[in-house]
């Protein structure tokens, strides 16, 4: 296809939904795609979203497939008289439709699976176009394909992530791969424990680079590098980014704690099955977070086998242990009784590691002395050594959410260091906390 | 205006941003802006995402404006070159860019705040349309503006949500509504314990009216009834939805949670609190999910002192007493466990209601007798009475996330069911649970 060597394809994402158009959903497949067709090296100079107005949606089709390699629609698929996506290209590009029988084979025996009626309407889905790679829809009824002609690429896919996502990947996205001839392979290294200006003066001489690239990417305690490089093969472009990521690896230190898609919780939980260690976890301003977190992660049942969410007093004094006496005298929220929490779990539970976190998320509660976003966490361990640190999370407006959030990060991190340090007798966890 | 009178506007939101095209960040502006648009009555006929490239910035900005009475951007207000929005425009509509004092003195003093120095090609934001309606800023450098002109009305808005939303809230969401020329009122009815089909049948004689309309949106666990009426006055639009609102609520009975953005753990926070009642919570599969749900809401600590995650059996024996020769018998989950559990929780809180779950969250552990998606919840009141329900939560492919976000809406509306039949003597908990 002599078109498309040699020169960088571009292509428009087209979301075809009125639903979008009110605002009752977030346009997520934009997203998606955008970022599948930038790992592919293809440059989206568009992205549109039209309603199922028939005259709009077929100029605003029209116009897509004037000016681009490669446009990629999603919804306007379904059974419909508004449903007209397909349609609109097949006449636009002189395309007969034509029954699949494929498709027709896996619409009905859907509706035979859940016992109902098939609607007549619903054979309008089971017309493809004529010469067109058919994707079948695995977790729906519309089908979705890919048409090629006349020097354009059109890929039509189903409106619901669910169905699309996977449409994409298992069906669209090799396909593209071919035909881009060029390989883009990005890894995000995952950092915390260290802010974005901070990294930025600590790594900012591996920013510059146009190939491969990195760019720091600031979240909710922590930070992301994302690299991404450009080769003519996929293992070439493997090759440049493990480059990059090793001389990043070196500067960061413990502060990176995983490459790509793994979270903080993840990391922790991989990394107390590796040690076979246990956690158990008291939480009182964080309500549980930590120990959702932790549940989130499937498997970690082997690690995780108690959590106590000690809103009151009381329960810290009677569950937990933490000394009556301290409660009156320093307060829910001190140092101490984020110690004998964590202390006070892991003897219950009998766990290696027992996490105890106290602290005031807000909006009320908060004093001069004892503000909102003031937060104590503490890690013990079964010999019976705890560490602990203060934490002042706070921020423009006091946010009850974020203070949680972060929080909840803080000790995740705690937990990550002292398994590194047990592991490899080095002195992560002392250089944030208190002993 | 004549132009404006006897007809519906039509606008476009049109986004600009190459990490948008990239799909590093996801696109909440149009989202925003669409659902505020349908509240002022205004119809998005289109929402458009173009780059920093200025050839294609210029020819979606020009299109956009021929082909609407009103267009929206978000995106390129800020000092750097590639930043050409409001340059394009104005240059479109022949309108000369003039320096602003007010925003000259808000850029200078937020440099001077800071302690830095301005760079200078901070001016250029300082630079606004001639006779426009200049939007400040609040959280950040780059002012917008309102350009009306032959007709049409441009607002150039800044990209970060934070910074836009407050903006067009403020400045153009009132100007907007005096052009409109009409007020659209939006009510949302939460219902919960009805499956979207179910409910379609119930309410189905009033999803067909045109002015107010009412349609339903499925969301996980439950069902959202958008009511929308369109009136001369907000009055009028207000009291035309609290006719259907009223009428729908009598149809509803108990699977009516709450009107507008309450959620079903707020809800039963409110009812908590209103009659003074403690909840305890005993999670296993759910891991710390309905505790976080609940400690989410401010002032949650007036009726929640303790949960306990216990995700051992050892746990679930050792604290919260279940039966060991029950553990060994019927295993974790079983009915009989989450009723121990939601008593046995109770008891160590001292509280007035106790919760239990078990089940299996998946992706392993499920078996033939106890696939993935079994759950059992149980709610116990201080009498020692208990009421439990079997869960099947199944899902076409069995999904942790989803298996157990469902069981937590589960057990939060046996909470709110429980509250109310304790309150006007009804049984509505009966109805869905064994006693």
């Amino acid at each position: 296809m002599a078109f498309l060597e040699n020169k960088s394809l571009c292509a428009e994402i087209l979301c075809v939904g009125t639903e979008l158009l009110l605002g009752d959903i977030l346009n997520t497949n934009a997203q998606f795609l955008s970022k599948q067709l930038a790992l592919l090296g293809i440059g989206v100079h568009y992205q549109a979203v039209v309603g199922d107005n028939p005259q709009r949606l077929e100029k605003a089709l029209h116009q897509a497939i004037d000016e681009n390699d490669i446009v990629i629609t999603t919804g306007g698929l379904g059974p419909t008289q508004d449903d007209l996506t397909k349609e609109i290209v097949c006449q636009y590009l002189h395309i007969p439709l034509i029954e699949d029988a494929e498709s027709l084979r896996i619409i009905t025996s859907y509706y035979n699976r859940s016992g109902r009626k098939m609607p007549e309407n619903n054979l309008k889905q089971a017309m493809v176009p004529q010469d067109a790679v058919v994707l079948q829809n695995e977790f729906g009824t519309a089908p979705g394909c890919i048409i090629e002609k006349d020097g354009k690429i059109v890929i039509l896919l189903p409106g619901p992530p669910r169905e699309m996502r996977p449409m994409f990947l298992n069906g669209a996205f090799a396909f593209l791969q071919r035909r881009s001839g060029c390989s883009i392979i990005s890894k995000t290294l995952r950092v915390t424990g260290i802010g974005e200006s901070a990294l930025e003066l600590k790594v900012g001489k591996y920013l510059e680079g146009s190939n491969p690239t990195a760019a720091l990417y600031a979240k909710t305690g922590e930070v992301h590098i994302r690299i991404t490089a450009k080769g003519e093969t996929p293992e070439q472009a493997e090759e440049m980014c493990g480059v990059l990521a090793e001389k990043l690896r070196q500067e960061l230190g413990i502060y990176l704690y995983h490459y790509d898609d793994c979270t903080l919780a993840q990391c922790v939980v991989e990394l107390l099955r590796q040690q076979k260690l246990q956690l158990a976890t008291a939480e009182s301003c964080t309500g549980g977070l930590v120990a959702k977190k932790i549940t989130d992660i499937p498997g970690s049942s082997g690690v995780f086998e108690c959590g106590i969410v000690s809103y009151a007093n009381r329960i810290k004094n009677e569950i937990l242990g933490v000394s009556q006496t301290l409660l009156h005298l320093k307060g829910a929220v001190c140092k101490d009784v984020a110690e004998e929490m964590a202390r006070g779990v892991l003897q219950i539970a009998n766990a290696d590691i027992g996490i105890g976190i106290t602290g005031i998320a807000g909006p009320d509660g908060g004093s001069l002395e004892k503000p909102v976003g003031l937060v104590y966490v503490a890690l013990a361990e079964a010999s019976g050594k705890v560490w602990s640190k203060k934490l002042m999370l706070s921020h423009k407006t006091p946010d009850r959410e974020y203070i949680r959030e972060l929080a909840s990060i803080h000790v995740l991190d705690m937990v990550r260091r002292y398994i590194i340090d047990r592991q490899q007798q080095t002195h992560f966890l002392d250089d944030i906390a208190q002993r």
